[in-house]
């Protein structure tokens, strides 16, 4: 995998992006974050034109939540951000594979990974521990 | 991570999995596909509830197309198919994660991931060569 490319990208590289990409009926596109180092998939989520502008503008990962309806910055309530480092579409432009660099933790629960539920042995199983107390992540 | 399990997952694991999961209002939940052993992103894909059942059950991975509205056992015709080591679910239920073992390529363009696009330098990159060439994973 390549190393960490922090520098935003240019409004042609963006405009490029956003040709490429095929957004869905409500205008978003499913974006996988990766740790750029490691591998580990932290999470999956959604974004919006405007959130891959962004996100490719300022090297820092803002989604669209669905939930909300509105531009959500990874870690503006958590101080758990994700700094871009690539980011890739696949053949058919319509899902983002986003490697990135994840301070902390990605997932709301305290765990590195949002994927820390696995079937093992016949059974739904936790296979990772909380990390970071959801408190602490998001206050009481 | 860890290693190949390629036994066939129990009935009861299978109900609390299906249980577990999320469904959208079209009856389906995006799964991303992932080389167990080297970490890359190979491609992501929707299943309904009957492919996660068969991919569980049989430990060969079955996605659901949304183009041809039907089960689609990865690899039939190209024999690039993926057994499934591990499949692990996210915080919210909503998305999967398939740890598999990838035959050949996962991309219909011969490519080993589907992400082969990367904004690099200022433009949309290609970043993958073909392996296979498509007309022998399909035929004429």
């Amino acid at each position: 995998m390549s190393g960490p490319r922090p520098s935003p990208a240019t409004p042609e590289a963006i405009r490029q992006a956003l040709e490429a990409i095929v957004f869905d009926a409500d205008g978003l596109v499913p974006a996988i974050a990766q740790q750029h180092d490691s591998g580990e998939v932290l999470m999956l989520a959604w974004m919006n034109r405007e959130a891959v502008a962004e996100t490719l503008g300022t090297g820092s990962v803002c989604y669209f939540s669905r939930r909300r309806q509105a531009l959500w910055r990874k870690g503006e309530r958590s101080g758990q951000r994700q700094a871009l480092v690539e980011l890739r579409l696949d053949c058919d432009g319509d899902c983002l594979l986003l490697l990135v660099d994840q301070t902390g933790v990605a997932c709301h629960t305290g765990r590195r990974s949002c994927f820390f539920r696995a079937i093992r042995d016949g059974a739904l199983e936790t296979i990772a521990e909380v990390e970071i107390d959801p408190k602490e992540l998001y206050g009481e």
